[in-house]
């Protein structure tokens, strides 16, 4: 989606609710490492959940850091459904490299682009453009209109002290005025200290016709020399009293940074009272934002901005996008990746249609990359002599001692915390459980653990537990299930030659629903079996070998224990229809559980009375 | 669907269910005049409720009555949505009205054909065809077979004790092998009174290779003369008791019908002991069938049967359809005739694909066609000096004291008695109600008063209350309406010159929905704001003139008072989202009349005051 359309919406929002809200959106630039970018990355996820209106990642100078932009830029837009806009300088580039740039954005979803100027290589102070055509930021918004016609939302920076390459500030103006006219929706501005500049600059913009949203660039300091390196390079005005504080306290690092977050604080109160539409944050990838939208009081309850149980990709094809198998709810970005080349993503409801459609396969490789357990490594058993072994690692994830299973990746949800016990026992029985969810029964939508949906509306979830169970113990599942009218069950051995399951006509089951005001009732979870005897059976099979076995030598006992799971047990789920009574009452799946501990702590006994009587 | 198709649903759930049940099916005849007609639809309507697995209407001898035998089954297969069979015999015949009448039945989503061949006209004893390809039975199977392909699924007669015509008992034996070879999928069978003939007949076709279901035909006996008639027409064995006990008491009609109903309920005991899949009754259009159901205890909870909250047409291409307006909750057979040229019915959700579909326009012969208050007139006020009169009728209505409504025909629903006092309030504050529905929260599927989809599931309603109303009214309620952001309000004047709502983008919100075990959940009734804005806004309107007003002159006061409620009033309705909390509590939409009472009584007590003053 534009930036300005959403812009727009949250206009509209303010005129509604009769209350003014500023937006807000973030700033990163790509780094250079590969670690140094998974640590963007979570920091990213952390900080989207404050929901920015957007995020943007610059492009590097001279394109030198140009390819991991996009890549960051990509991930963050497909799979971690943030609206990204995307850096884009035109006199260091190549016509050519323009151009890959902006189709590779387009093959991604990225709808964004930030067009301009470039500043020189570093070293380099006087500036020369590469292709002739790409003088100036006005020669990159026309070439984006004309190649891709309306596709791109485009922003540009405007300079509320002139640019310091400028003539004058009004001929700067005069630049910022023809570079919106040729289709720059709104304007960014670069950093400033001083909000009255800003103020005059936007009162000077609208004098001279200039319509568009002005956004105020505001960055935070945090460093000293850092600071001192910007300002002189902008040549900006900065208040006496900023230096001069600064100066004072410029070596004790943690002063610098209060000291950063009190100054932003202060500006962004004085242009939210102003009614600025929305700030724009340079965060230098640190995530000091967060105070500050704390002190600003811009941090909502989540939980009510949740649109679905998942996070949605921002990419716009799948922008009516509205339920998913819930098999995935531990790996979106991976779902995403498998359905990538979907002609038809599922709104409203799951039907036959989706269920014919292609997933792309389970390759080591998918398995490597979305399931990455190198950094928690160190949790894993250093050796596994035997399948109790196993359950003694699930046992733990479901006491809380470790973070990780290689399933999930992260530590039992929120969601799931109420039934965390429950879990437990099934661990212990030897039965490990990759995906559960509790029984939800007229939640209020902006319940912290499973609300979603937005404000006034009730949620429903069916009780849903998915674990990889040995043949013996499925057979006493088996004898009782009779008495279970309420279950639905299906299992399925690694290459799908063994399939056992109470529903022959494979219909899809919604596990997962809310009543909201106006609309339909959204359904935004299902369980679909041919599913999960297909895709999902060979992803989560091979995580015992390809990402948990790997840890592993291949001759070792405790690979050889892995890889015997994997080719004797089943994967199982169990979906509970009741959703209404509690477990305590009537014939909840637990209790099922519960049947089968009994006889097997009689097996157990038995066993022990033949030893004695040996 | 082809009935072969509904018997073989019927054994598999027998083999599921590890329990034997035989359906059901009921025959009629064409009578031949309109009044006849139309009671014999009220007689339908009724007798389906009993969930027969399909019915029958015969052929006209003759071809006399042909043209009324497909109407009335056009109207039971696509209006009252059971499985229809039309008999079709073609001795009798001229190609060209066979060719006709099969034709006509695939238009209308008949789906059955009875192949006969026909008696001869009365009066004739011989018999003579009158096209020459249309010998027996056989060649009019042959004909549908070659010309419509796999679409009709066709039904063959037998004759347990041999045609009346034929040379020998094995030799129409042999006949009817080659109708079921020629493409027949079951046998109904002849009528009888012994059962041992009965089967003795099927083992002796299973002994020939005949190998399809063999339905037994029942016929019911009511009056002596006809007994007597038919029995001497087909020649059959009727045991001496049975010929003794009605010579004994033939005079005496009550004693005959009772005598009836215990024989065929003797004789159906018999047959299910020997698992025969089905019962057929010649029902000659009376219901005393019902008291042989009972006696069988073949009738079930009904709600528990009960597919949808509407009753679905038996057209196939409406065969997935399962969401419909709430608007036409009285008046099913209208929404299907409106929607008949649709190419596409809603399955699941209601979406804008839907929204812009083409509705038949509302002309005054479609509404005098599907509101026929022809028999009520009686009821209707016999003249209308003051909208207050109109309000007294819709007061009568809701106390009960008058069974239909212009806008219902027939007494308010079960699913409406709990608000039955709040609805009666609404008509004394001058608020015309001709449509509603209580909340319902978590309510057992198999639930009598509003209870759909089988047992095992949930159901769930928004309140919706749907009222003509004047400006002024109109207005105190919109005063109030900041205080409850649980509703969402539409409401149009007769032209659609105003519209008054407070759900701008016209979303479309689901107003009953049920949870059930497999499958997603359904949601089968909606409010769609475009709909209720057009087609139906003219369809409530309409009737206040077209309908009502037909009843009086149109220079009389009582026209003229109609159409001053059509030319000023607003038809508006009310969905109240919160689901879950009882009334008493909060904010429900009861409040707001409440508001709207206590306003109006304080301008009569002002009004009162003034009067004084004076």
């Amino acid at each position: 989606m534009k930036i300005i359309d959403r812009i727009k919406k949250q206009e509209e929002k303010n005129k509604k609710q009769k209350k003014f809200e500023a937006f807000f959106s973030f700033e990163f630039f790509p780094p250079k490492t590969t670690t140094r970018i998974e640590s963007l990355y979570e920091k990213i996820e952390r900080l989207i959940e404050l929901y920015p209106l957007y995020i943007d990642v610059t492009w590097g100078a001279g394109g030198s850091t140009s390819e991991k932009t996009l890549e960051i830029a990509t991930k963050t837009q497909k799979f971690l459904g943030i609206e990204t806009m995307l850096h884009l300088t035109c006199s260091n580039m190549t016509k050519e490299k323009v151009d890959k740039a902006l189709s590779q954005a387009k093959q991604n979803g990225i709808q964004n682009i930030l067009a301009l100027r470039g500043d020189p290589p570093q070293g380099d102070k006087e500036f020369k453009a590469i292709d002739s055509s790409f003088q100036h930021a006005i020669d990159l918004v026309k070439y984006i209109k004309s190649s891709y016609g309306d596709y791109f939302g485009i922003a540009v920076a405007g300079y509320p002290e002139g640019h310091s390459e400028a003539k004058s500030y009004e001929e700067d103006l005069q630049h910022l005025k023809e570079k919106v006219d040729a289709g720059g929706d709104f304007i960014i501005t670069q950093m400033f200290f001083d909000t009255n500049i800003f103020l005059k600059f936007v009162q000077d913009c609208r004098n001279i016709g200039i319509t568009c949203p002005i956004i105020p660039g505001i960055m935070i300091v945090a460093d000293y020399a850092g600071f001192k390196k910007m300002a002189d390079f902008t040549k900006m005005s900065v208040q006496k009293e900023i230096t001069d504080k600064l100066e004072k306290i410029k070596d004790d690092k943690v002063a610098v940074t209060n000291f950063g977050v009190e100054v932003a604080i202060d500006m962004c109160k004085k242009l939210i009272n102003s009614e600025v539409p929305g700030l724009h944050f340079y965060t230098l990838n640190r995530d000091n934002v967060t105070k500050i939208l704390e002190g600003l009081e811009l941090i909502q309850n989540c939980r009510s901005r949740r649109e679905y149980p998942w996070r949605k990709s921002a990419h716009p094809k799948r922008k009516d996008e509205n339920v998913r198998p819930i098999f995935w709810k531990n790996n979106s970005q991976g779902y995403i990746h498998l359905t990538d080349d979907w002609e038809y993503f599922p709104k409203h409801f799951w039907n036959t249609k989706v269920q014919k459609q292609q997933y792309k396969e389970i390759t080591e490789d998918y398995l490597k990359k979305f399931y990455r357990i190198e950094k928690y490594e160190k949790d894993l058993p250093e050796s596994i002599n035997s399948t109790e072994d196993v359950s003694k690692f699930f046992v733990d994830y479901y006491e809380g001692k470790k973070d990780f299973l290689p399933w999930t990746l992260k530590p039992l949800g929120i969601g799931n915390l109420i039934i965390k016990e429950k879990l437990l026992l099934l661990s212990k029985l030897g039965l490990f459980v990759i995906n559960s969810q509790p029984r939800i029964n007229e939640a209020l939508s902006t319940d912290d653990a499973v609300g979603f949906g937005g404000f006034g509306g009730f949620i429903y979830q069916k009780r849903y537990i998915e674990f990889f169970i040995s043949l013996e113990k499925m057979n006493i599942l088996f004898k009782y299930m009779d008495q279970f009218p309420n279950i639905t069950y299906h299992a399925v051995n690694h290459d799908g030659t063994k399939i056992f399951t109470n529903n022959p006509e494979n219909q899809t089951t919604t596990v997962c629903w809310g009543a909201f005001g106006c609309g339909e009732i959204k359904q935004p979870l299902i369980v679909d079996p041919i599913c999960f005897q297909t895709v999902w059976k060979n992803e989560s099979f091979g995580i015992w070998t390809n990402v948990f076995g790997q840890h592993y030598q291949k001759d070792s006992t405790s690979f050889k224990i892995l890889q015997d799971i994997h080719d004797n047990y089943f994967l199982m789920n169990i979906i509970d229809h009741d959703f209404v009574t509690p477990s305590q009452v009537g014939r909840s799946v637990w209790r099922l559980f519960l049947l089968l501990e009994k006889e097997l702590s009689n097996e157990n006994e038995n066993e022990n009375e033949n030893e004695k009587q040996i």
